[in-house]
């Protein structure tokens, strides 16, 4: 078997064999297959695409290519929950300590943000003396302690992915659809969890811009996840206007904490308690879906959610005052009104464009390598379909660089239409796979 | 501009311009470009192809890559010839001569070979003392003074082309029709003649199986000569069969030699004669090809050709006598008769599979470093459409290697197949494009 022989084959339309994708995956990870073969091979892969079997067998490989973790010593059902990524996007905030307050064992691993979608770890970092850096003990004692814990992705977990995502990103490969299924469910299978409910976002803010590309995207990873023997659920949620009204790390952190207090957003708080109850049908927590919604519901309305995130705060070493009296977490210098132009309903919201204001605020990283101010970002007054009076917010810009601000509330004004007659807004739960 | 842009451009089939093909050549070239974006960029190609203006485009920023041979001190309309390459392909040892004799400068750079095909220079270097290592001013006053020198590309020509189709092999992305093109015309168009006449083969032998693509590949060449400014015409000529009856590197010498004292194969004499007389109009030597024909036809009738290739072989430093003398070029040790096991018609024989035998007994080379021996090879007693009786000679196997001797009449006589009814043989022109 060689490499040249399996490009070929794929050129040709023909399917990979198990054999033959966990050889080139080895083969790769072990630099015995050169960088310039595998771009080959991806492009043939945009033009050809995978099969369900190959895509599993792509997904198998990568995953084993690395450290998988083992949570054999928590006890119960662990449920994971994915999200590709939004602005404002802050729904692990609130989800994990919902579930955990059930009983659901919520073991995650998060990243942290890059371009216009932030990072559930960037957003905890927000709280003083907030650490994602678990050892493998305290990860799991805290799992079965308190049911929750998230940490870093500091482990070695599905390296052959990492290594194939570098290369797919310089040779204009990343968009074919079974390639990125395959890169999000090697690492969520790494990571060792039961089951994974999944949120696939769709819209201007999202990766996946059409609901059929979404959709798509979904129907992969569920397929994959349940050959490889996990209980899988997607949900499609909406991604045309940011989630929530706050985008910006402690901006995010304070509405995730009026949410777990039981005055979220609607759409928040309706996206949390719907994956929240596929989480306690997978976790055995709750017999049917309705059901899963009352227990997400009672624990938001009981105060159990918030407890848990106070517990989950403190159990890794965040200031658990601040999260209590939430002024006192980052807060930026300058918090600037933009006034709308006109009076009409909002029509559009052009949402990549405000995870890139609050980027250009310091709120997101360009590049790895950029420090990210925890204090920035934007604060909507308005979602689609509200109206407001000209004169009136539209949304506060909260910044730490006074002379970013005039660009900021240009853009921002350019990024928003709005229409003279009523506009429907679209509801956040678009589908489930 | 960046090479990721071109990618992703290519990718969703839109045209390259100039400029940005230029870039990724000379990017590639001074390995700004590294070979994994490239790799990606040509299975792109193989999967949207390229225009006209495209492959031109590569074509010329390929040949520009290195030297381009400055051939202004020749005098009269330079005339170069290219074979696609084929087995028993001895025809620029026929025609070069043919066409010198009559007044055309023939400026010639030619290759080795490789794999089941061989190259004009291993055969020239059968004889005894025979260089194609020439400087630049003894080419340039051969050419003047006899109108004939061949030399080896010790020259850096079109490197670019080379570095393009070593990583091209190894990645699965060879079999396009623009790549081929561009690659064989770069460095045509670097070796500097006025006119380029081509020999596309076409059947078993040959790279292009069918005539479709051999047809697909003559137009493109045409067209990217034309577009560069060079006189062009392409014969797309037969190779189910092998050309004349030896293959092997003396032994084509030999034949080549018949044909020059006019009683060679009458198939390889009509290939020679037929390009010969395109190579006469494209140099003014005649204003019809007709006339082309007569001129050609009269040269290998009166010996002028014949003399013409003693004086060429004399001018590169070979021995003469031997030319003269056939018997004293190298000869095999063993020279072994394959019987004919049935009575028929030839009806097909597999000629890649003749090509890799000659290879098998040494006459050819598997690697770039492999050593060639001069004077093993086959020759065919029968083309298709002769009849054999049973018993009768059907070819002689030259061998130095008597333990080679039995593989070889095996595969012989399994590339062989008989009919019981007259077989109609192909004629060996096919097209003139």
């Amino acid at each position: 078997m060689t490499m040249y022989d399996l490009i070929i084959k794929k050129k040709r339309g023909m399917a990979l064999t198990k054999e033959e994708i966990h050889f080139m995956i080895q083969g790769y990870v072990s630099e015995k297959i050169p960088d310039y073969q595998m771009s080959a091979m991806m492009m043939a892969i945009c033009f050809r695409g995978m099969n369900e079997n190959e895509t599993k067998e792509l997904t198998l490989a990568m995953a084993h290519s690395g450290d998988m973790m083992d949570l054999s010593h928590v006890e119960g059902i662990k449920v994971d929950k994915h999200s590709t990524g939004g602005v404002g996007d802050k729904t692990s905030l609130v989800l994990g300590p919902m579930a955990a307050s059930v009983g659901i064992p919520v073991a995650k691993m998060a990243g942290r943000g890059l371009g216009h979608t932030g990072g559930t770890i960037d957003k905890l970092e927000s709280i003083r003396g907030f650490s994602t850096e678990l050892s493998e003990e305290t990860f799991i004692r805290n799992v079965n302690d308190i049911h929750i814990a998230i940490a870093g992705q500091t482990r070695n977990l599905a390296p052959a992915d990492k290594k194939l995502y570098a290369l797919r990103d310089v040779t204009g490969t990343v968009d074919q659809m079974s390639l990125i299924a395959s890169s999000i469910m090697s690492k969520k299978l790494a990571a060792g969890a039961d089951a994974i409910i999944l949120d696939v976002k769709t819209g201007d803010g999202a990766f996946m811009k059409s609901l059929e590309d979404a959709r798509a995207l979904a129907k992969e990873m569920v397929t994959i996840g349940r050959l490889a023997g996990k209980r899988m659920k997607a949900v499609i949620s909406d991604m045309d206007q940011p989630l929530g009204y706050a985008v910006g790390n402690a901006l995010e952190v304070k509405e995730a904490i009026n949410t777990l207090q039981g005055h979220g957003p609607e759409d928040l708080t309706e996206l949390a308690v719907t994956l929240g109850s596929y989480m306690a049908v997978a976790a055995e927590k709750a017999e049917t879906f309705e059901e899963g919604r009352e227990l997400m519901n009672e624990t938001l309305q009981n105060g159990n959610a918030w407890r848990k995130f106070c517990e989950f705060v403190k159990a890794q070493g965040g200031d658990v005052s601040q999260v209590k009296e939430p002024s006192r977490l980052p807060s930026a210098q300058y918090i600037v009104p933009v006034q709308s132009p006109v009076s009409g309903f909002t029509a559009d919201i052009k949402t990549e464009e405000i995870g890139r204001i609050s980027l250009l605020l310091g709120g997101g990283r360009e590049t790895k390598e950029s420090i990210i101010d925890p204090a920035v970002g934007i604060v909507l007054c308005r979602k689609k379909g509200e109206y407001i009076e000209k004169g009136d917010t539209l949304a506060y810009l909260h910044a730490n660089a006074k002379e970013k601000l005039s660009a900021a509330e240009e853009r921002l004004l350019a990024a928003w239409s709005w229409s003279d007659t009523p506009v429907k807004a679209k509801s956040i739960i678009k589908e489930v796979i």
